[in-house]
């Protein structure tokens, strides 16, 4: 168990998740002398809830590439080879995400037609979820890859959100066919003859945010940089809302109120508070919560975790792969 | 002129601009039968307003590349010329980017040493403005073309703020030096050795936001998609705030109040709502204004156009390339 907060903050959320889904079981991977304490009789006599003990753990500052030779008992790795083994149908994890994203390859395996996992996050929009890939596993992405982005985040959307045919565009600058760099209108070319996929076409940064399609790819370099930004607008838009209050003599006795409606606004469409990212592509359900994640973030992303098994979204995946072969 | 709402918009910010510049000198160049009407007497008596007229106009819908074949009286082409021939020292248009960006190349040329221009706005943030280029001119930017923007960006931010070693950093997923694409590995390793640009190292998404640099540099792409994004988050929040008073009892009766509280916010820090991008690297000045701009956002492009002509921009860009030759 990593992230900012550890297992003081996981371990209550699980329990709090076993109440909600009857039919969840959770097997806690993590430091003995440190979750135990935090097990109480009755939980450890749940045939629903199990401990499984690892020595090691993934820093924050640990180099991706380096987390392959060393640390065999870390947490994460763990975790992972619980899920190859068929011991769990899922991992759930808030360390790491380069070293999360280079283990779960080595430990799983990428599905067959998958040149390498997408991170896929959904952020609420108008009312609606837009499930956005690749977040940052991949930057220089061919045009094939990134068709292979809209097939998989095609698939899970549909599994999610239980729309068969989820809208899918490619994010690019403009909507003329000669717009975009090569990558985007190669690949624009590709997804236009995918009968597997309901292309929409051409996605602008405004246009995400007005809810233009279900599913919006990109490569992982430019998904970052829109995720982040997104975060950005919004805490600083925050943060001039609550000086813009100050200065009104009217509303600033209001001001807790104001700032209490704002919060929840904000907090409710901020893309880092909706807690829990897909690595979608590998041989397994692996899920990253945010480092920074509280309670019920980790609760949320649990809830997506879950969901995800149940759904058996990489064999739907796997499935959809299959389809669009020709494509690729 | 162009733009959304053309001659009735424009010339009356043009009027009102001469009354608050007492040194500058507008010449307007578009069709006579709209403009003329909207000319006083003693404005045409003036020896600070003249009229050019022009009998076509580039069109919003008009490829870029067939505006440089036809329409040799369009008005863009005609003000461009005058920028060319000395008869103006830059020109502002509202009219089509791509048509102005192709157009500008072909009559101005660029600067030596500048393989393309790039598209700088100025984003405030944080209480300060942050410069970031380009924002859609070039896709597929090699590292060379990235320093390239560094160094304009370094030059005109530095005459616009008067701080003669603005911060600037490169647009990444990352601050560690393995992060980020090829091109932006490539470019980050040459500006670490530039002694004429103060360069900070690599900027996110939500670092922007935060003020961490005065100048950030990515590919045109990624900076379209970073303006357009946070131009639609900005929006959206706003709709859900209006959403989140009106269910608020209350605040509801309120609302007016509240509305006019967070709209100023928001003005005040939509980057759509700074008016008046700079296409660097030309021989001439060259702004572009928003298209959908109303006569207040003219009147500010024209006091950015105006500034960007005092301080000399071209001739000082020329001047930090010749001094970064050796990187380049």
């Amino acid at each position: 168990m990593g992230g900012d907060r550890g297992p003081r903050c996981i371990v209550p959320a699980a329990l709090r998740s076993l109440s909600l889904y009857p039919s969840l079981h959770i097997t806690l991977v993590g430091a003995a002398d440190i979750v135990e304490p935090l097990l109480s009789d009755a939980v450890v006599a749940s045939d629903r809830l199990s401990f499984r003990p690892a020595r090691e753990q993934i820093l924050a500052d640990d180099p991706p590439a380096s987390v392959l030779r060393g640390k065999r008992d870390a947490s994460m790795r763990v975790a992972l080879e619980l899920v190859r083994d068929g011991q769990v149908d899922g991992c759930l994890s808030a360390g790491n995400t380069g070293a999360l994203m280079v283990l779960a390859r080595a430990v799983l395996g990428t599905l067959e037609g998958i040149r390498r996992p997408a991170i896929m996050a959904a952020l609420p929009v108008s009312g609606r979820l837009c499930h956005v890939l690749d977040l940052g596993a991949n930057v220089d992405c061919p045009a094939e890859q990134l068709v292979e982005f809209a097939i998989m985040g095609a698939a899970a959307a549909a599994e999610l959100s239980g729309n068969p045919a989820p809208r899918v565009g490619l994010l690019n600058i403009g909507s003329e066919t000669h717009k975009g760099n090569r990558q985007v209108r190669q690949a624009a070319a590709l997804l236009q003859v995918c009968p597997a996929i309901n292309y929409v076409g051409s996605v602008e940064g405004d246009g995400l945010f007005r809810g233009e399609a279900d599913v919006v790819v990109c490569d992982g370099f430019v998904g970052n940089v829109l995720l982040k930004a997104s975060e950005g607008v919004a805490g600083y838009l925050q943060a001039e809302l609550r000086s813009a209050v100050a200065d009104s003599w009217l509303l600033r006795w209001l001001a807790p109120l104001v700032l209490d409606v704002t919060r929840r606004t904000r907090e409710r469409h901020d893309p880092a508070r909706y807690n829990g990212a897909s690595l979608l592509g590998l041989r397994g359900v692996v899920m990253k919560s945010h480092g920074s994640a509280d309670e019920e973030a980790i609760l949320a992303a649990i809830g997506h975790t879950f969901k995800a098994c149940q759904a058996r979204l990489p064999e739907r995946i796997a499935g959809r792969v299959r389809e669009c072969g020709a494509v690729l």
